[in-house]
């Protein structure tokens, strides 16, 4: 259909004032008919993946993206519990975050509002359209869905559901639009009148690709290069299994570690955590200082080269390098990771302050594995992805992120030029 | 000095890990020695300014653009006592935003910190140098300021006063750097690694083309279409003074209103009002209906074209359109404005309740001056411009809108499998 996503995109900036303005009450109502709709069609939307499936299959795709592509009951029970959860969570929408006198009888009030009209490019994964949807939806904004051509039949049903649950409640029509084909999305870059934010879920080059073509804001990561650092002394049993959960407990998520780094005084960590690893099936790639450690300890391991410091491997591969200090730590880590989460292993407070205050992440963790980097973990009810930028939402996005605000003020006729003039006096005086 | 945008850009993102985490009490010793050296320093930089006027006298500069280059002693006493105050405003870094149990022993906090490093066009005012270098500084921030260059002896003369405070008060080096050729503008926009977040303060047409030549985040607004919408049978004389306060107290401010719109049962505020603007020296472009009505009035008025509904002029023009009803009013505001400011002039508590619900601008006002758009205004000590987006700052950007945030999360070798394998559950309990 040649201009449907121009159409989809008006279609909600229209939509998006009277969603802004919707009602609480009618936003939850159409979750709940959401949440009932995916039960009583599961059947319809089973049927829809088979047919994914059985494509995927005829085109060989790989074991972890088939079983990314299904959608059976368990995902449909935990998207269904997600979305009851956030029928039920307070209304981000409308919340004063100020109020204030700026002078007698003048009162700023700024007050939550969404943000619009979201665009979503994501992967395989159908499950992300009835999150993603949901996640609008509550927030007050309206939606622009591309998802995945693989899961083309399956997203139709879900869209289907979620655009029924909206009629059903009374949202305005074309607040939702599922778009399609890979000319849908360059149409939408260019849409920065009636689009005001995209969030793009894939690779890194993906996402870069968005940002260099369009003007709409652009919210992600480009990648997940992640570090767990073994500080001087640190606890050898700790280390090793906060470093075979970071790398191996979900492979190809954003939040694994890609790079370990040890301080010289940590060897015991190190061959620990290393032969823990090793035997989880992790290759490892070390500097030339860790390899003779490792050598004299029995620990197979190859050389690592510069361009793996900067590699995201979403895989079973590791590398590691020997630091002499904290701070040859922090500065690796600043240098070569993507902001995204890093993790300290340290018994000492007084570096665990150092790393927390210099290192440049979204997440900086102590004794803890990577993998909590996440709007769930995080208790957020759900996320629409991980955000690496400083703008905005950083890290884990959910709720909150999906909102920016509006000032209100309301007077009795005040003129500035009584207060140029001093015939007046602002009192900026908070109110409860 | 080729590569020299490249060389301050490097410099200032190696500064701003130590600046992240320098103590709030050495960034107000910075700050308090600006004020002091500003003073000490005075005929300098009243020197440097005159060397800037003869030479824009010489030019030719306009009446406007030369006061708003000089830099006398009122401005320097203007800039100092904003410097004096945000040296005594609580530090907006390392505020807890967040502080959750997600399960037993596993604590995370959110905390405030700086976004990083920020580059900063601005126009020919140079007492904006200080301002926003101040914000920048008492937020953790390292900045690239890029004056107009009519100011560049001035701009260097405040410059160094500036930098010198920061030396003295134990700042880390490249922190702060003064840009001053086009050339180091078109490097700037290059350095997506190295700066943070972008703040071009200009027209409209500038600051679409650093979006457009750009990766890094650009806030600002574009351009500013502010309206004034008099509601059916509102006061006359309300509207007259709001009019003429919003239109020509300071005409050449974003925040000043292009289009009077008026409820077809408002004819008589719309005629006081006409009435006291064209006193005012303000020239009228009218739709058809409105004409008619100014007409009869004798109030002399011309003919609005098309254009003219989306031109910020900046000027002591007005363009004036009549509507039928509230909605064609906000339908008019949300097409043609720039989602910066709009205010309506009425009694009507419902009236205001959807105006304020469904107009889709920073700001949103009842019964007073668009003019209030400002953040000493609205009490955020000062500004670093006004954002009309909808992500990270909306309205004036003040210390809050140069923060990011990072998640700091606390454990004792906790693993996210325990929690996949049901071994340990999420409590999610916000600690006070």
């Amino acid at each position: 259909m040649s201009g449907s996503a121009v159409e989809a995109a008006r279609a909600a900036r229209q939509a998006s004032y009277e969603m802004a303005a919707s009602p609480a009450q009618m936003r939850n109502e159409a979750l709940r008919i959401l949440a009932q709709l995916l039960g009583e069609k599961k059947e319809d939307i089973f049927a829809a993946n088979r047919l994914d499936l059985e494509k995927a299959e005829a085109e060989g795709l790989a074991a972890p993206a088939l079983a990314r592509l299904r959608f059976d009951g368990h995902k449909l029970e935990d998207v269904t519990r997600g979305v009851t959860a956030l029928s039920q969570m307070e209304d981000p929408i409308g919340q004063m975050q100020i109020h204030r006198e700026l002078a007698d009888g003048l009162v700023l009030r700024r007050v939550s509002c969404p943000i619009g009209v979201v665009g979503v490019i994501f992967e395989s994964r159908p499950d992300a359209l009835v999150q993603i949807g949901s996640l609008c939806l509550k927030s007050g904004n309206c939606v622009l869905l591309k998802g995945g051509s693989e899961a083309a039949e399956t997203n139709r049903a879900l869209f289907e559901v979620l655009a029924e649950a909206g009629r059903r409640a009374g949202l305005p029509d074309g607040w939702a639009a599922l778009l399609e084909t890979r000319a849908d999305v360059a149409e939408l870059l260019a849409m920065d009148e009636d689009v005001d934010l995209l969030i793009p879920r894939g690779s890194g080059a993906f996402v870069r690709y968005i940002m260099d073509h369009t003007r709409i804001p652009v919210l992600g990561h480009s990648e997940g290069v992640c570090h767990l650092y073994l500080d001087a002394g640190c606890d050898p049993k700790t280390a090793a299994n906060l470093a075979v959960d970071a790398k191996t407990q979900y492979v190809s998520a954003c939040n694994t570690i890609e790079t370990l780094l040890w301080h010289r005084e940590a060897a015991a960590a190190l061959i620990a955590s290393a032969a823990a690893l090793h035997q989880a099936g992790v290759k490892l790639l070390a500097d030339e200082a860790t390899q003779q450690t490792l050598r004299k300890a029995g620990v197979p391991c190859e050389a690592a080269e510069e361009k793996d410091w900067h590699t995201e491997y979403l895989a079973l591969t590791l590398s590691i390098r020997c630091v002499g200090s904290l701070k040859e730590a922090i500065s690796h880590i600043n240098r070569y990771g993507s902001h995204h989460t890093d993790a300290i292993v340290t018994d000492s407070e007084e570096a665990w302050q150092r790393f927390a205050a210099l290192v440049d992440s979204a997440g900086v963790y102590r004794n803890c594995s990577t993998r909590f980097a996440d709007g769930y973990r995080y208790g957020f009810g759900a996320e629409v992805g991980i955000a690496t930028g400083r703008l905005h939402a950083r890290g884990p996005m959910g709720l909150e992120g999906l909102c920016s605000y509006k000032y209100l003020l309301e007077g009795h006729g005040d003129t500035v030029g009584e207060f140029a003039e001093g015939k007046r006096n602002f009192t900026h005086k908070d109110l409860r």
